[in-house]
């Protein structure tokens, strides 16, 4: 499998006849060499050439209460090592942190994520910082968002959001496990919400431009990771001193849809802004 | 480069030390050996594992006047090998069938594209239809988008449209090349349009969801492009008698943001879509 040299490495592995013959297909539709594909088909896969952000399903669908379970936390792990997401059934908040994948409940728990737990909605990355910054008081969330504002360079880039230090005063909401069907509004009408004084801790998640706000959510969107792994789930409010933030833009934005009868037959055509906006932010 | 075996091929291929770090990383992350990631990322780079539609830039941006290339055809045709785009400068319609590209000018020419011609704004996949219909008349557009609305399953799945046949009457458009910033309803108020009568040939394109119009053009979009390579551009109006149309549901949608100052300084919060009917429909 593997033969060291001085110059990289040389692989060498079983593919199907089928994919071999894509291989062949594509050489010969773009004069690229089998080796090019092999090596651009790793590169991409593995994000060394594209920051990518993968998401499953949309966040309209979430507002129309779509919580069936449709891509295992094994198979987003392939696309990423940070994120946040939802489980089946909107059973509490996901953060994923350095590659393992954490699952909040609404009874204050929190235990790592089983590999074949599944997921209605999901966004992920290969986390890789391209600005560092020290947030030296930060009073509440809308200051926290304007704070990062000044350093965002664009309104049109999705941005990964990683955030270090001590809160000395951190407020988080779980969803409550919830029927299929029922609005993301009503269903956060009555989640658990939590308060949390100098907790160490991440917060994990991402910027979405406003012209994506039927897809993502749209604006600042954080899960909390405690480090001594004790709590999670979705922030609502902060106060803090010297916070440690980590950016990345991510230039690559890509939606796996799911395949449900849900899905497929649901009205998505509304507008998820309002919804959002009081599913995801403080009551 | 390649073994023939009794049950597929054994590839073998140098990669770069930063790469073969990349794969081990995962591994680590995944549990999955090197072998099963070097297989999945070439499945999903050439597409046999999802339907892909692959897509440069956004429609917000294209009515906005980001008409700089980004991509060029060689780059795009790793993505898919059939769709629809412009090119630089907003200089033309783009055709993709086949795996091949090509350029409508709004002189009325058609050539190859070159493979080093840049796109502003893109969409393609490997288009394997999964379902083909024979429409026994066509009297108009509208005729032809209701035809094509009770075949498609879904109104939350973006789905790739092939058509072949004689057209008893076709007219298209094409954009003429406009200067970066000319919003895209300025810029087609003075494009040409042209009618063909008893024209044998192709449209290909895509149906978009509703909640996507701020990134693609939402509802049907066709190009045309004549059997004899002698004609194309962007559809307006046709009839038409026993058509072959082919759909197939593209689950996965991939889009790469433009990285230039033109992109990320843009407005694209507006709702494009009075905007985009305005210029992508008939006058």
């Amino acid at each position: 499998m593997k033969k060291h040299s001085h110059y990289g490495h040389i692989i060498k592995s079983r593919v199907s006849s089928a994919l071999w013959q894509a291989i062949l297909d594509r050489c010969e539709r773009t004069g690229e060499t089998p080796d090019y594909v092999i090596q651009s088909a790793l590169a991409n896969e593995l994000d060394i050439r594209h920051h990518t952000l993968f998401q499953v399903s949309t966040s309209t669908a979430l507002v129309q209460g779509i919580y069936n379970g449709c891509m295992t936390v094994a198979e987003i792990k392939k696309h990423g090592n940070f994120g946040l997401g939802t489980f089946d059934s909107l059973d509490g908040e996901g953060i994923m942190l350095d590659g393992e994948v954490w699952h909040a409940k609404s009874d204050g728990s929190l235990a790592l994520a089983g590999e074949d737990e599944l997921a209605p909605f999901w966004a992920t990355t290969n986390f890789i910082p391209q600005a560092s910054h020290i947030l030296s008081s930060v009073s509440g969330w809308g200051d926290l968002c304007q704070q990062i504002d000044r350093l965002r360079k664009s309104q049109n880039i999705f941005t990964s959001i990683c955030i270090k230090g001590i809160f000395k005063h951190i407020q988080y909401r779980v969803a409550c496990r919830t029927e299929q069907g029922t609005d993301l509004v009503s269903a956060t009408n009555h989640q658990a919400v939590f308060d949390l004084s100098d907790c160490s801790g991440t917060l994990v998640g991402f910027w979405t431009p406003e012209y994506a706000r039927t897809l993502n959510v749209p604006g600042y969107h954080l899960h909390l990771l405690s480090d001594d792994r004790k709590f999670g789930g979705h922030v609502l409010g902060l106060s803090a001193t010297n916070l440690e933030l980590m950016l990345a833009e991510e230039s690559d934005f890509k939606i796996a849809l799911p395949e449900s009868a849900e899905f497929l037959q649901a009205d998505l055509s509304i507008d998820p802004s309002e919804a959002l906006a009081k599913a995801e932010g403080a009551k």
